[in-house]
């Protein structure tokens, strides 16, 4: 264990509101010597994947125990169930919508409770703002220790996204999309180099990209190598083939939003 | 008291310049053990209506002996006074210029100090920064434990902001406004459940609602219960009725501002 | 050394994208008792000089040995080196680019050391993500305690950035520009107060600034003093002439853009 407890926040609540500061003022009170880290508060408002996205792509560099509270939750004061589970020696508390669905691919043993004992919540529960009544307590109580089976049931029928998932389409030819544009205009997409063995082999052939009605044929290993406004195909850090620009915005020049059907032919 | 001292921000500066990491730079050259959290940075410019609002709701969720630092200051460097004020048994830390008015509101007892103890300044305080000259340094002090008599003062004329009121006008009429606009355009007013004992009581009557030129008659316990599109109201997790919609933005359908009249019949 | 090590993050990042949270987890992996605060994460994207100004701004008022890691960093990936730095009894880490040069410049003595000691990297180093897995690394090991020589040999032939300087031109005339427009339309530029002696002294004849097209006379020791809308001079808190509104944008009203010029006459 870590020497002290550690537990990040990924809502969609924005920085201009007090819904940030209510949940960190309810971890504190029931775990003062909890560190309590940002790491986004501008998720895209409601969208699940984009919540996915993030925390799957960043849980994995912290320490392990550390709780991973994340809020994307349109759905919140209906039947959707608070969850707290264990995976990868991590811990995550959320609505049981599907924002965790990246973590489940990810990891092989996956320990997920449905948090029924209103005990571990603040006292009055609103229907409104689970962040602070419900998702804040589970997540400062998990990280004084509380074990997983003192706030509910084990599930296994868990919500899982349906993640858009690229795939091969015929023989050298891959599909897939872009899932992520970040604050540069990288476009992320969600191929993995798994999908494309011969990029990384010996002997590169030669690869087309398309992307929505644009065709890509740089392929760089860094972003500062290419000419500026020259569109070119990278993988970056988040391991996925990303369409990138130097010093410029793939998304602007190339009018890529999230969703843009990529092509990849060989 | 907590087992490590809690100070929160709460300014109008941004996030892209360097006021609040002077700010943070400060408390801790004073405390380093104090741990700084961030509520908003993002209050309108000179909004003191905006932090004064954002403030009254999160404080009540820290523990016991918090020190709240709120600087939303356009007066800085004018005659101004700078307050301690112990309230609800938490500390606030900020001009006196009425943003800390619904905290006078919400609690029965307020020792309020003009702060003039100038060895708990920085050494050089300018005349356009106090956030860092004189608001941080008194936070970090008051975090290791100095007494408000140290600082200055008591006052009891400190600055109340003449709050928008709702307010009864009739019989089965309550006129109100709104009063802040969230994230996900909820339009959150400044109608509280007392002024409306017969929308709780066990028969509701027929309720009309008419916010700016539009009129809503949906209620709803939930934001996901609603159809898509379909404005109406509910008591949010502020305990104020809000005019929202399922997964879209009231503010944006309904055209309205902070400001926008709201008119209760029954 | 303080009672617990601290580690102040700026960045090009944005908070909607993974990279700030994967930072946070490399930092805490390496080193969980270091206080992790956040500078700004909203540095303009691959902008050096905005960089520069806030971490030169920012940096002095927290603890000495506080670790600053700055990421702006559009040669990810290339030759260009990182760099761990003392200077002024801080620490700072960042890649050698520039970003530093407003450090190299106020301070005395800087000892650079150009990282190359692999083993206090990530395991796996990307092309394109060294904020991850080089420079926050670094500034964990650096917060327990690891000497600057051993992290490689040092250089004294770091990038120092042009920066835009203010200067004499001709007897009772200054030549500067805006370096940076804060979030209230202040403008502040690279005007120092020893370039305008007279300016301070016991009988100050007429000043006349101007900036871009628009002329400005009134001068100012605090924002509120000034009539509504009409521009003002003021030496604001970063010891800089800012032109400013009360209450308003300068930059708005005047057209002002970084990089603006300004004359001051007297």
């Amino acid at each position: 264990m870590p020497s002290k407890s550690i537990i990040t926040l990924t809502t969609d609540f924005g920085e201009s509101d007090y819904y940030v500061g209510a949940m960190k003022g309810v971890i504190l009170s029931i775990n003062p010597d909890a560190a309590v880290l940002d790491l986004s508060h501008t998720i895209q408002p409601h969208d699940i994947l984009d919540g996915a996205f993030l925390i799957s792509q960043a849980y994995r560099y912290f320490p392990s125990r550390t709780v991973h509270c994340i809020v994307v939750d349109p759905g919140v004061g209906t039947a959707r169930r608070p969850l707290v589970v264990s995976a990868d020696d991590h811990f995550f508390v959320a609505p049981d919508n599907g924002v965790l669905s990246l973590i489940y691919d990810q990891v092989e043993t996956v320990q997920a409770v449905h948090a029924t004992a209103t005990h571990y919540f603040l006292g009055e529960v609103s229907q409104t703002f689970h962040g602070r009544d419900i998702f804040a307590p589970l997540s400062a109580w998990l990280s004084r220790g509380i074990q997983l089976s003192h706030f509910g049931e084990s599930v296994s029928d868990y919500v899982r996204f349906k993640m858009p998932i690229a795939r091969p389409d015929g023989e050298n030819h891959v599909r897939g999309a872009v899932i992520k544009i970040d604050r540069f205009g990288n476009c992320i997409t969600n191929i993995s180099p798994q999908l494309l063995p011969d990029f990384f082999g010996p002997q590169r052939p030669n690869f087309i990209f398309r992307v929505g009605t644009a065709s890509v044929q740089k392929i760089c290993q860094t972003y500062a190598e290419a000419e500026v406004n020259l569109p070119f195909i990278i993988f970056g850090s988040s391991r996925f083939l990303e369409i990138s620009v130097n010093r410029g915005s793939a998304a602007n020049i190339l009018k890529i939003s999230r969703g843009t059907e990529v092509e990849v032919t060989w």
